[in-house]
């Protein structure tokens, strides 16, 4: 399988996003369970290593719940394991959009930058059977505990790809036969008009910000969510989880 | 209108809980337009005061950014802003229960304590026209700078009541007319077969732990959401917001 080299991989002065420290059972159990991962220094409790089988040839440091808590940002619930790693190699765009599928929708987002956000978007993609989320590259989080605990061991199985230019990932992905839906509070359609039968590509904004207008551009409809007027917006998670929703839902 | 008289009142050893301190654009704005928001201190930046007509008699102070970062949790995104303030009285579920309607749904939470997803629920739960948000007194999070944050104004709006009992207040919503849901994974019936053409009442547990035993044995149906099995469960604001978005959007 080609996978593109990471580009953070050479960034040694930004000691986090280039060597994540996950913590947290969940993240942590699935970092172990994934065979792509590279791991690099596990540190736990002995209570909390006891319970699990520790891969050949990682190194292992025992601690107490004081020393993983310097280990993590300020009040991090570390649960007693804290494990560095490499940052996961992306698949590549062409290789996911080899073979669309209307049961398995693309989830597309335009500069959401909260890595709690984002990590409870890829928990609720894995949830709902999504391809794939698809970021741009220079305004998205870099891997981290934070995103990680959020998605709750999804940053393991759910192809995250981060791209130069959403637009033209959007081009590629309505060429492979996607059916390309923009949130926007603004749209006259609702989701559930919006929908189509094919494999579908939802598209989010950041709060605030919504969709950019070059994204805008670059869907095939564009669709509000049925909120009260008074109401600006949702936030992007739970945008993100209604729309996987409403996709698995549809009628077809 | 009779209100209870809010229970933490008189807790000035607790300074959080007793006198909140809401920070941010969209949550102060939003206390400073509810009359029913008692306001004890506002500080902002000269260039944030400046944005905003000061209500008479509220003791203002002007700071720096970081005078504000001072009074609020590290890294709060406070944006010039931070407003002290008395916790709302609450509404009596007595009175929330006197107009069923089918159109505005209630939403119960069964120790769900984390200040964020409580926020985002409240968000949600404005956003879909929901009646009010029901908690457990004792397992749910005060009011907070980042609860009132992540709720983006809706604390302001969303009638929320604190029950001693949860069972009970269940039963007394059945009473009231209300077909109860209770989410839960290991439900034989999806949350869309289980909907009414009724008013709704969703009732959500916390995440790992679920519905308590006897907030199950409360509920008209339970019913789980159409994720995949490998995946245990979606952050439960999420659910939240997908099981409101189901409601607004069931066929009737």
């Amino acid at each position: 399988m080609g996978r593109r080299p990471n580009k953070r991989h050479g960034t040694a002065n930004r000691p986090d996003p280039s060597r994540p420290r996950l913590y947290g059972r969940h993240a942590v159990y699935a970092a172990l369970d994934n065979p792509a991962r590279r791991l690099r220094k596990l540190t736990g409790t002995h209570e909390e290593l006891g319970k699990i089988v520790i891969p050949d040839g990682l190194q292992v440091q025992v601690g107490d719940a004081q020393d993983l808590s310097r280990l993590v940002p300020m009040d991090a619930p570390h649960q007693g394991l804290v494990l560095e790693v490499e940052p996961l190699d992306q698949p590549w765009l062409d290789e996911i959009l080899l073979d669309p599928d209307a049961e398995a929708p693309l989830v597309l987002l335009d500069q959401v930058t909260d890595p709690h956000n984002v990590g409870a978007i890829l928990r609720s993609a894995a949830a709902f059977g999504a391809r794939a989320l698809v970021t741009q590259d220079r305004h998205s989080p870099p891997e981290s505990g934070a995103l990680a605990r959020a998605a709750s061991g999804a940053l393991e199985v759910l192809p995250w790809i981060r791209v130069v230019n959403l637009a033209r990932a959007l081009d590629a992905i309505a060429e492979a036969g996607y059916w390309r839906i923009g949130l926007a509070g603004d749209a006259g359609a609702t989701l559930a008009e919006a929908l189509s039968p094919a494999p579908q590509a939802i598209v989010l904004g950041a709060e605030g910000e919504g969709l950019r207008h070059n994204s805008r551009e670059h869907v095939d409809a564009l669709a509000r969510l049925p909120i009260r007027r008074s109401v600006e917006s949702l936030n992007v998670s739970n945008a993100a989880a209604i729309a996987l929703y409403a996709i698995a839902s549809r009628p077809r």
